[in-house]
């Protein structure tokens, strides 16, 4: 039989009903989590909606619960009114907060940190002389607040007298906890957007979200500004101490970045940034501080404290973001001084607070954070790897934009893919990690990362790529492309001293693992899943990866890439306060071991920049 | 015999024990509320207190309880020294905050709302590496804090990390309920002022006073310069509303004042206004709402609501008041648009809402304040009483400045006194009243107000003034002095116009204590004291008051001056937390009449304009 839509408004949450059906079995559908006191049986008249397209005659229950005036516009009770056509319904207020989301695999309730109450505010008279504030205080006992207690700063103060009565006593006040962060005149509870942001060292993210239904309305994302104050975390922290308004610039820098952001995300939607309500931040422990224009100096040195790692909230007025001046700010917690809370983000995302088996997260970067999380017990570390991952300090390196190898492929030859087409420029992170993988899988490279003389070199696979064995600039190298081939007109290649930069890299990050392993007290064999996130992550080749040793081989086959769950993270705790919460809960039990006062570690760390697990 | 000189430091507060006595008696004589949860046996050592000069040899219970560092640096336990010469004593910071004040007649324990708190912070290391924030909050645990529950802002998390680390960790944490307000290098908890202003229409008036001891360090006063916008309240209300920034120019310049005036307390008490912590504000509620920067528009019409009466904490940055940052302002509530915080302080400074007898508190002004306490009712008015007690819209008449007739006495002939001295350039109210109370007891103006032609009169006493009575601009007048003796040249009188005036004024205020007394159903029998609050208050004479009507006769020998009954509100509402709550309950608790829809008000005041009361 064909079902009728019904469409929920605000949010146009469309859900298909049989006939006969009621609201509240379509409210249910749609994930709607409404109250029904009575049971829904039609006894306490708290359900009720507003039916704005496809009211129907009342049935005998609702004429007798609800008034004429309600009956005429449309009221009707959820748990009462059958659905013979479509209908499109109005949710009260109340219920707007309540949709379930399902995000990648995980379902959560949506509870937006403000909400907007539309109030009726009594007129003043002789009888009733109290204050404007004391009134507004008062519409909104109704909706479940203690009077008493709630507080607003002195700016709304002064816009209210005038906002209350152009308005005819019809406002919407903007609460978050127990403060009226904003008044808007009638009845603005159709729209709540919010902007969630994961602040990387190279690059910002941002993604523009209905706090309603949770719907993704656009991501925007743009280079770092600060990058050209440094291009690494250190740089710019020593920028921050070393430069005159070293501080001041950097800090700047990222809030017109995300100012930028939230215009470009608005008017690619066709929304008002006027309308976005809350933001939520991501970023790793530098980024954070430079994005409160807090000092990140001491997080530099040991022992490598922050500043404030807590979960913060702060006004959009006072951190001078282009919002709704009622708007929020959540800051999401660090959990260490380079253990970010881009970190405690990627946590979120991929719930693996939560998780019962023994899970690796790993997220590969100039500072790779790494988490294992192990029978309620979630340890973290940071692992130095230095920028070769980036492409920087490689002979050919460069970043993974257009011109970069990405990928090379050992078949019958050699191939290679290029960013964006064409000819090569150089090579990116993710194509060294092939390359080194390739020659070691041939044996042109040893496992003490040689690249050998041809004559030494006793697999006969290798015999085809002879001719790229050479010498530069007096050491070894491998050519992956001549001059001729390339769009500079220079060769582009992997050089001896490239792979021992790439060694000094994945050996941190290998060691970080091993640490964590160590102190946790599991095996490789115990691990369920290795989870990757982040670019890098989900842009190189696992089985790479695994063959330098970058991650244990025999976990080739656990690894799952994420995407940026940082990303997610910071969009869940954007829709829910509850996730919020949680994120400070990760952030607090997190333990974080620093690596370079582990015992021992820097023989570890020696042992791992070996190519030894290979044959 | 002969006892010795104890000094508790900070607040210099000096008794005189007697040999042998222990500093615990010494802390007991001088009102401060010290804790022993021991009871003084010297078990818990909880008592601690450090001996600035004058420290003798420990006690074995002390050798016992404290470390020999302590013993060195001169601490002591208060239950066990005993006192055998001068000691200069340093309170531990817990208990600098109780102490005793006596305030006029009343008794009251200081409770600052913003405590002083002298911190170590725990220095980070690779063992303990949470952020600077999370050491500061956990430092505070052991001050009774809950670390989870503190708040600051982002400002104050810039300051933070170079803060700690200049001062070795050891910082003063500036606290108001959960928020750090504030933090100093250092041990700074030696000081903490505070001012009370108390802001009329006419004229502002700060009290500089130390928050640990209750001490009056200076009074401050100016010209409220609001008064180049106008004179009254309605003036300025039009003002705000109908000039191009008004309202703007109206807080600039009452900010401004204040600020002019902090710095003149702290420049004449030799203080530094860095060391000034809180604010309290008394002001009626037109002058509170300009302080606040928050239009009054809505007080000058129907039904005459405020924007908001309830108490406000707001900080000194965000109002620019220059004191310390960290500072907080404290605005009294006010009652009902006419009846303003002022009127609030006046009932908290003479505790009227703790009265069990019936009494009146009567604050004279162009809007005169008028509150009948009575059997656990506070039932309070405002009476439009008009400019003629200022001395405004009479024919001769001036604000109390030099040159002002202030009093008139009808003795063997007519003598005045003149505000400062030398000739006269007109009357001031007072005088107005001293003069029309005079000749109603000569006779020479009946109970209808009307200044009797000299062959009408009947009493002989009358015939000294004869020659006073005159005709001028057509209508008869009372000569006070003639042009010879003033300074302008010009005559100096009352005219009949100005009587009727002056009854208009003592009509309106007779008529609103009429309507509470009926409004509470007492009788002029029952009041127990008639309390004269405010400048004319406390310059008028009362018997002449009462001869005209303006306090009903009876009530004479029951009328009490209570000076600025505002500002000692206001000091109490900024010394302590617990009566700045009380003024809040005063506030809600309090009863407002409006006069002008009270049932016959038009007849009764018409009937209050008469002074019939007279034989």
């Amino acid at each position: 039989m064909q079902g009728y839509k019904v469409i929920f408004q605000p949010g146009d949450l469309e859900v298909e009903v049989q006939p006969g059906g009621t609201i509240m079995e379509a409210l249910d559908k749609a994930g709607i989590n409404a109250d029904f006191p009575c049971g829904g049986r039609g006894k306490c008249g708290k359900c009720r909606v507003k039916i704005l397209t496809g009211a129907g005659e009342p049935t005998a229950v609702e004429q007798d619960i609800l008034e004429a005036q309600e009956l005429a516009e449309g009221i009707r009770l959820a748990c009462s009114t059958t659905i013979s056509n479509d209908l499109t319904v109005q949710l009260p207020s109340y219920i707007q907060h309540n949709i379930l989301i399902t995000s990648g695999e995980k379902t959560f309730q949506v509870e937006p940190h403000l909400k907007k109450i539309a109030v009726e505010i009594e007129k003043p008279s002789l009888d009733a002389y109290s204050s404007d504030w004391s009134r507004l205080k008062g519409s909104l006992v109704g909706h479940g607040y203690d009077g008493a207690d709630l507080k607003a700063q002195v700016a709304l103060l002064r816009r209210l007298p005038e906002a209350v009565r152009r308005a005819g006593h019809r406002l919407t006040a903007i609460m978050h906890d127990n403060e009226i962060t904003g008044i808007e005149e009638q009845d603005t509870t159709g729209i709540m957007l919010g902007m969630a942001f994961d602040i990387g060292t190279t690059t910002i993210v941002g993604y523009l979200l209905d706090l309603y239904t949770g719907r993704e309305l656009g991501v925007v994302s743009m280079l770092n500004p600060q990058t050209r104050f440094g291009a690494d975390v250190i740089s710019r922290i020593t920028f921050a101490n070393q430069e005159e308004d070293g501080l001041a610039k950097l800090h700047a820098a990222v809030l017109e970045a995300i100012n930028k952001l939230i215009g470009e995300a608005a008017g690619k939607a066709g929304v008002n940034k006027n309308d976005i309500y809350g933001i939520t931040i991501a970023a790793n422990t530098t980024m954070h501080h430079l994005f409160l224009g807090v000092s990140p100096r001491y997080i530099a040195v040991s022992p490598y404290v922050s500043v404030v790692s807590e979960p913060l909230v702060a006004s959009a007025v006072d951190l001078q973001l282009e919002i709704n001046r009622a708007g929020k700010i959540f800051v999401l917690p660090n959990i260490a001084g380079f253990v970010g809370a881009d970190t405690t983000a990627v946590l979120l995302g991929t719930e693996l607070d939560r998780s019962q088996d023994v899970k690796l997260v790993i997220d590969i970067g100039t500072n790779g954070e790494i988490v294992l999380v192990s029978r309620e017990r979630m340890v973290a570390c940071s692992a130095a790897a230095g920028p070769a991952f980036e492409g920087a300090q490689i002979s050919s390196g460069m970043r993974g934009a257009a011109g970069a190898i990405d990928h090379v492929y050992f078949r019958d030859r050699l191939d290679y893919t290029v960013i964006g087409g064409g000819k090569p420029l150089g090579i990116c992170g993710s194509a060294l990690l092939d390359t080194v993988a390739g020659l070691l899988e041939l044996g042109i490279i040893n496992k003490r990362g040689k690249l050998l003389p041809f004559e030494q070199i006793t697999n006969t696979n290798a015999q085809a790529y002879q001719d790229r064995l050479l010498q530069h600039e007096g050491e070894p190298a491998f050519l992956l492309a001549d001059a001729g081939k390339t769009a500079h007109g220079r060769p582009v290649m992997v050089t001896q001293n490239d792979i021992r930069e790439l060694q000094l890299a994945k050996g941190a990050m290998a060691a970080g693992v091993r640490v964590l392993m160590e102190t946790c007290g599991v095996t490789r064999g115990d691990v369920k899943e290795v989870l990757l996130a982040g670019a890098f992550g989900n842009y190189l080749t696992p089985h790479s990866a695994c063959v330098i040793g970058l991650i244990p081989l025999e976990l080739e086959s656990k690894i799952k890439m994420v995407g940026n769950a940082a990303g997610t993270g910071s969009k869940l705790a954007l829709l829910s306060a509850g996730e919020y919460r949680r994120a400070a809960e990760i952030a607090e039990s997190a333990e974080f071991v620093e690596l370079g006062s582990y015992p021992g570690f820097n023989s570890i760390f020696a042992e791992c920049t070996y190519f030894q697990q290979l044959r």
